[in-house]
């Protein structure tokens, strides 16, 4: 029963047979070769216009290069409290970013509220040098507590960021997760609400190490080459991360598996709302599933092998849990099967 | 016929293997799982003494955030002028050690030349702070320029370091090609000569991205792991890393890959050697070879399907190469044939 | 009616004078000079114990540098959400801190909470890499509320910041101010409690650009030489600096000129306490006077030639300030005088 | 016979006279006030077009703030070897442009030698991302050895720097001594030859903390307020700051200043020549004079009272020194009396 997190799965077997495929033969390093090229013009298909694209190793090295590629000095970048940039990169965007700091934007269930991302830039008037100056704002889609911002929600801070000439950043480590969940299409989700720069994320949906920093606007990325070298992200056998995304695009697989993980993620969170002992946070719209139960159940559930984490309450969300309550996290991913899920049915009933 | 890079050549089939075989099944994320740890260990027998092991993704990272790990302000690191820290990371040491400084030191066939280097310690008086302060020396091993440090090399640069209370680093991004032509044991080559934080490369030797780096002594690497999450180098599926180290090891494979590229090499410069056309700029000693020849020569080889490139003649070698000259290099790996050998052997006779 | 800040003031007559005196002869250059060396001395005196002292020009590079003494990578320095280095100083301490972070600490009247700060530091526990690692705690004393940490408030946190390892630092840019307020020394205010490392102003007590970092033990202050060359705080001709020192000293002139402008808030206090139209927001301490009025009342102020600033309510106060007024900041300095005082009162009479 | 260093001076009198003048009543903060606001008109004047001007605290800051100011990931700024920013700055430019690395280029005297600079350039070919890209160069006037770029050697330099779009920087610490020399005006010095940005140093010449960092063209320059607070130089009470440069600039005082200093090196150059025991090692062009002479003779002098410093040989000057010789430094200032140099002249005759 692994829920810890979608990380814990492997490589999709298609993916890690792709691999193989091309593990022989020469090609030139530093992606140069024909498979980057061949897979960056995939990446241009899928969001129906010519991005740039740059394949990183890590979720935390896209966020960051992207903080990277659009630094101002004593800036500021709006993310949600729970953002991965700030809860769990040790400060690697601000590091990246030459001390440009990552602020706190409160709301509901991992959302950035309207009202208080707009109360955090009043926070700093044009000119007054003293605050520092607003730089981005950056959305996580999926969200950190497994929902999801409708096209209106992203559209509606994109406008925000128009307004104060501020590029729109989105970290999508679950991308696929929040795609198929709405249903629409990478271009809808991303560029056509005004997302200027997105973290896309495949580790967590199948691939064993493959991110990609995609740019809406090639012209933004002029110097990404130059920060990805000096951020030590170019990879010599760089067609290896190619080669994942070759197999993750192929044949739709990426929305195969991300839709089963959140096909599980629902029957997961079906079993949870029937139980006694347990209740659903909030609903899930994606891959991972908040339950809230008695910290002795949680316990229990955890020495009888269910593995998955007690996570800490997030701040918009303290009323929620009483005193001897617990808030967990279940994710699910391309791997989880029904058996692990039914076990875990049988458990909580 | 592929000698640009050893980089250009793809995954061993061992370890591809292996990459496939781990591919399946959940393990604790970030380097916690059994895997990580067991190679870890694995490490540890290899050197002979309990060291710290950090798995990264790039050589890049492996020797920057070694400097980052040695970092002090208005610091500087001697190395050699060809050194990859300085003339192929695009910065990303200095960037990594909050704009630590790394100095160039001249000396024949890629390798630091004691003198020189005393020379430049004595331009960083004790206490002088304009001028800033000696922070680490790096040697790379094998050299950019094919060749090898001996032992006592390594020694009498330490002596120096230790005189000086600085680290010393070595970059090993072709660790293992200097290993079976020294024909010693890894210890011996590291910290029984006083090299104290190693860059220990495997992907150019058949991984496709699998860097560690290894601190002879885990007191000075307890920073590292905040280091490595701040640099966006923490895997999450980390275990893919320590799965090709698995491989890697595993009967020898890593001395093995590096005997054959080291041989193949060989009987490239033997061939040059013989031909009227070309002549060895120096004695290679691991598998990278120079080789110096008329500009049309060159030209004239690579129209005819040979890979490889015309070099920039290092500092210290500028008098071997004539005006209508060029120095050029040629490099061999685990996947180099004899097949391409010969054939390039009968282009040149 | 000059109440905008105690850095609107000049420089006191004492100070010009010493400037003046100082002008001419030679002096060997930055840092080194006998008039460096006394005033360094006097620090120690001052203190009584051996201090190291660092003359830098500005309170934000005493804050900056002192995060920079204490760098750890991942690292977190708690602060309350008032801090100069949070609100005012445009990220300097996370850029010289390569990236490190301050994180607010919310309690009342500029005082961080005890349970806040537990609960803040919580949320990094040992060893967890991607949340990153405590660093330190900074208080501001007199607080950016015109506050006083007494000298019990000032043991709590250093208790905690023992229990974790964690140096302490204090913001003085109004040191002298506390000092008087206080009535205690300037080593019970700091040591004494645990203070580990000093941002001392002089600036807004009567200097015109005077800020010493100060270091409790000077075994921690080894790097710091670097660390200020690096840093652009190295002043060749920090003689001038240290002259200013000397007269601030001379004679106890600074606790004069802090208790002046002390007594001059307080007298402002007790007007605004009897207005009509006035409120406190709450006591004041030391030279910061909050205030409460309604919104056109502090139009009409302003209008009338008073000159102060419309303040943001701070986040722990938010409760006591309606929605038609205004929270406003008066600050009194060693130049403040009664008619400007009694002509203000004669305004909100 | 104080020769050490133009900062071993102090204020010149009319500095001084000025600072007290201000040293009194209230003025807006942060370099907000009428005074800043007028002498940065008088820099505009000056330079007969409008610039922006930031006054900063050291002429270390104004370098590393114009490298902040221009940073380019990856980047390279060519200057001299013997360039402040790279032999007095502990790696300062460095920092403040996140680990942006200044590459030595060699020339004699000084100068930064036209052939060496293409050379150095076409070690960065474009798109070449692992070598990093160029991003400025630096020259500085008059130079670290006392001699002077005529006005068409910086137009040569600066033509490199269009066809490359780079900006030029001039770090320009003895601007006035260099511009006396001359005899023509700062805009012929600067933008009419193609400079973009301007370290101009009042330091050295009199003042004693005013420096200031010019953008010829303000649009290149709108970052600066905020890398000024990142970088802890705004001054609050700026004022005093800019009260220097308003009697630095009164009736030409800095020119008189500047033409004394000079007039003194000359003074001092035609006595070494003159000498049996000392040599000029190149002829002197502002106030810096470097003779050549026995190391013993060099220790007598300065047993017998003449502060001066023993220097290093320049790369480019080896060949001038011999084994048992020294080259040492003169420096000369605004307070260099006729007295001193016949008495120096009495001890070398």
């Amino acid at each position: 029963m692994h829920f810890a997190s979608d990380n814990w799965a492997g490589a999709h077997p298609k993916i890690a047979e792709n691999l193989n495929k091309h593990a022989s033969g020469f090609a030139s390093a530093y992606g140069t070769s024909d498979l980057d090229r061949a897979v960056e013009k995939t990446f241009s298909e899928i969001f129906e216009r010519d991005v740039a694209v740059f394949f990183v190793g890590t979720g935390t090295a896209a966020n960051s290069l992207a903080q990277a590629s659009i630094v101002r000095p004593g800036g500021i970048t709006f993310a949600h409290r729970e953002a991965h940039m700030i809860a769990d990169e040790a400060g690697a965007p601000g590091f990246f970013a030459n001390g440009a700091r990552v602020q706190a934007v409160d709301g509901p269930t991992g959302h950035i509220a309207i009202d208080n991302l707009k109360a955090a830039m009043n926070g700093f008037p044009k000119g007054h040098v003293h605050a520092g100056q607003p730089m981005s704002v950056s959305i996580t889609q999926s969200t950190e507590s497994g929902t999801i911002y409708e096209l209106a929600d992203i559209a509606a801070i994109s406008a925000i960021c128009k307004e104060n000439g501020l590029p729109l950043h989105m970290d999508g480590a679950r991308f696929a997760n929040a795609l198929v969940s709405l249903g629409c299409s990478p271009a809808e989700m991303t560029w056509k609400q005004g997302v200027d720069i997105l973290s896309f994320g495949g580790t967590k949906n199948g691939c064993w190490c493959a991110e990609a920093l995609v740019f809406m606007n090639p012209e933004q990325a002029k110097q990404l080459p130059y920060i990805r070298m000096r951020s030590a992200q170019n990879f010599s056998k760089s067609r290896f991360i190619a080669a994942q995304f070759e197999a993750y695009f192929a044949d739709g697989l990426w929305l195969e598996t991300a839709a089963h993980a959140n096909a599980k993620a629902a029957e997961l969170a079906k079993l949870i709302s029937n139980s006694n002992d347990l209740r659903l946070a909030w609903q899930p719209r994606a891959n991972e599933v908040f339950a809230i139960m008695k910290k002795q159940t949680s316990a229990k559930l955890q020495a009888a092998g269910a593995v998955f984490y007690d996570w800490h309450t997030p701040h918009a969300e303290k009323s929620l849990v009483a005193e001897d309550e617990t808030i967990t996290r279940f994710v699910t991913s391309f791997a989880t099967t029904s058996a692990e899920i039914s076990r875990f049915g049988d458990l909580i009933a």
